[in-house]
């Protein structure tokens, strides 16, 4: 069987099993996600012992030491995937929900219903919790998915596949409803993404290469992610300890993260305040400073940016610094340099924060918090199964709402159009 | 100039004009659809006389009956332009709505904002009431627009153009805040659709091939509508006097539309209550039937259906028929054979009404009402900008609401992420 006759075939049996999810009970779902949970918990030796696996393989291929840690399947990395589609029973199911019903005044009355889109894509990397994550969030919301991992975890990837194939069969629902890429073939791949009569949209979750030739190359539509070049402004009108928490928090508390701050503006006004006090902060992390003119005046350790470091998405202990004249450039700055990601203000006036949230153009815009909380957990979403920084369908995290759409429904009495 | 160039200029100005418009006071954008309106009834000659100039060349073009009807902005197509701005200028505005906002365990508040989705590009063919209509949805709902009419609409367009250009002024906004491709060249076209830097949503509206040409072409995600291959289902616990009125009406009012029924599906057990009647009523006003092996039977004048015009979009006075044994068989014919635009079933019965809206999978699902509703005006979205057969982002007409998204908006108060 050719990869094209394999995907093709996983392609009519996701169809086959989107419709029959599309109209599956909220109970039935849930006990599919519990039994998948309780599976997971039972089978955790052999899922550490195929993990083992991808980890001796991986050592071998020289995986970094990153790599390596998102690829393990702890304990704690079971109990969280566990924990995770308890989570997920426990969301309500968005599926079937009736909005906005009206008469017109042609007597017909006039609503929608949220639906599943029906067949998902995912194709990801390393992290093989993000299988067990990708696929509560897509049966809850009554979507089929094909799940393609990263070939370093494909023993992990195909033991939790067992566990998944318990739950759903446990429930009674289709065994198609998630299906994982047995294969390693990256033509595997190009097939998913150019399946259009049997996918209906593609998240694709990894480095920004990955994402861009999925995007470029795919011919159904994609949820995607790119950069996160996240910005805090600290507002002349910022409490200085909050803006000294929450820079902090947004560069330090992770590094190699989407919603950690990259750029740091400040308002002139201010900048003496609090800058020197963030830079010693700062440093004693070990983070490097690259600011402009005027920061640089204010911290002798700071490094000149250059115009590239403003485009720039670190992922790591480095921040480049600028001093604005006030509120407007900064949210100029932003919206010419960000990535539509995540972007704070820090500020008590009332008017400086009502503008900076109208006027940024980000997928997340925050008054007085981290940008670390730009995270689908701490939304309330449950879960992510990615963060969107497209305009269309969804922006930022995107949970169980991001994965359905509405269609209208129209009630009438017999009546027809004059 | 190159064409290259003059579409990035083009391009550039909208991006400008966005940002503006993005934070533009309702009152402001409905001034300006009023000052248009009043330009519009002020240079009635004008845009007649440049009109005639289209309609001339169309004629010697060879331009057919329905084309040149669908050119003419006669007084008519005048008032109804300007009705449907002063529509446009009484509809809520949704941009900059906040919605459910909620604390998290973490202690920020979470919820959403309605926001413009930026540069929307249209491309379309013959009406140039295309032209106001699209103005006035995209500068109401806060997106600037670049519009690409049809060459043979040229003259119309422009007259139409110095009418929104002088309603802008009056309301002090941005004139690149509208822009009309000046240029018939084709390869205008071609990059308008792969401008990614600046447009943000394509919306074809037009034939067929021309859809599918820009979806395969444009690298800008698409909002559109390909067939409209709409069903009725006359379900056995129909009414028989509103399945007749229904099916009547979806076929007959205008044949040449998109939410015209093209296949009626009837119930076994009902067929020979309600076909006869229901095909006399088709012959009368001349509309050749297409049956299955059991309608012909029921219909001595009914030819036999193929498998192809299950899938085929007459848009004439074409019906095909077929008796199904049951709800079941009926979804399941709409979801395989259909363009998940607009289905209704005829039903006094509860049960079957409420699985025929959750399980046929189109953009607008009905009950008791005739598929020619399917229509943003009608569905009371005020205009629309055309009727989406995508799932993602926006299904069925697209009004306001559809050339929006919703960004995250986060409240702290010196929240930091543990």
């Amino acid at each position: 069987m050719t990869i094209k006759d394999y995907m093709h075939d996983l392609g009519v049996q996701a169809k086959t099993a989107a419709r029959e999810l599309s109209k599956t009970e909220t109970h039935k779902k849930n006990q599919a996600l519990l039994a998948i949970a309780d599976a997971l918990n039972q089978d955790r030796e052999r899922l550490t012992a195929e993990n083992q696996k991808d980890l001796a393989t991986g050592k071998q291929n020289g995986l970094d030491p990153a790599s390596l840690d998102r690829l393990a399947l702890t304990p704690k990395a079971i109990n969280a995937m566990i924990a995770g589609l308890e989570q997920v029973a426990a969301l309500p199911d968005p599926v079937g929900e009736m909005t906005g019903f009206s008469y017109r005044p042609s007597g017909i009355q006039v609503g929608q219903m949220r639906v599943p889109l029906g067949v998902i894509g995912i194709i990801y990397e390393s992290r093989p919790n993000v299988t067990v994550d990708a696929a509560a969030l897509c049966l809850k919301s009554g979507n089929a998915c094909i799940l393609r991992g990263g070939s370093e975890a494909i023993y992990s990837n195909q033991a939790i596949a067992a566990c998944i194939t318990k739950g759903l069969m446990a429930a009674n629902l289709p065994v198609s409803a998630v299906q994982i890429v047995a294969t390693p073939d990256r033509a595997a791949v190009g097939e998913l993404i150019t399946m259009n009569r049997y996918v209906d949209v593609i998240v694709p979750r990894g480095g920004k290469s990955l994402i861009e030739r999925i995007s470029n190359e795919a011919t159904i539509p994609v949820i995607k992610h790119l950069d996160g070049i996240c910005h805090v402004y600290i507002d002349e009108h910022a409490d200085i300890n909050k803006a000294i928490n929450i820079a902090d928090n947004a560069k330090t508390h992770r590094y190699g993260v989407c919603n950690a701050m990259e750029t740091l503006l400040v308002a002139e006004a201010i900048a003496p305040k609090v800058l020197p006090q963030l830079a010693n902060i700062y440093l004693s992390k070990g983070v490097e400073l690259r600011g402009c003119l005027k920061s640089c005046s204010l911290i002798p350790q700071c490094l000149r940016a250059t115009e590239a470091d403003w485009h720039t998405e670190y992922l790591a202990p480095i921040l480049s610094i600028r001093i604005v004249e006030h509120l407007e450039q900064a949210i100029n700055h932003i919206n010419e340099y960000g990535s539509q990601h995540t972007d704070a203000i820090v500020t008590e006036n009332y008017t400086a924060a009502r503008r900076f949230l109208r006027e940024v153009d980000s997928s997340s815009v925050m008054v007085n918090a981290s940008t670390r909380f730009a995270d689908g957990f701490e939304y309330g979403l449950g879960a992510e199964i990615g963060i969107s920084t497209d305009k269309l369908h969804a922006r930022g995290p995107v949970g169980l709402t991001g994965l359905t759409s509405l269609k209208f429904i129209v009630l009438g009495d017999g009546h027809i159009r004059q």
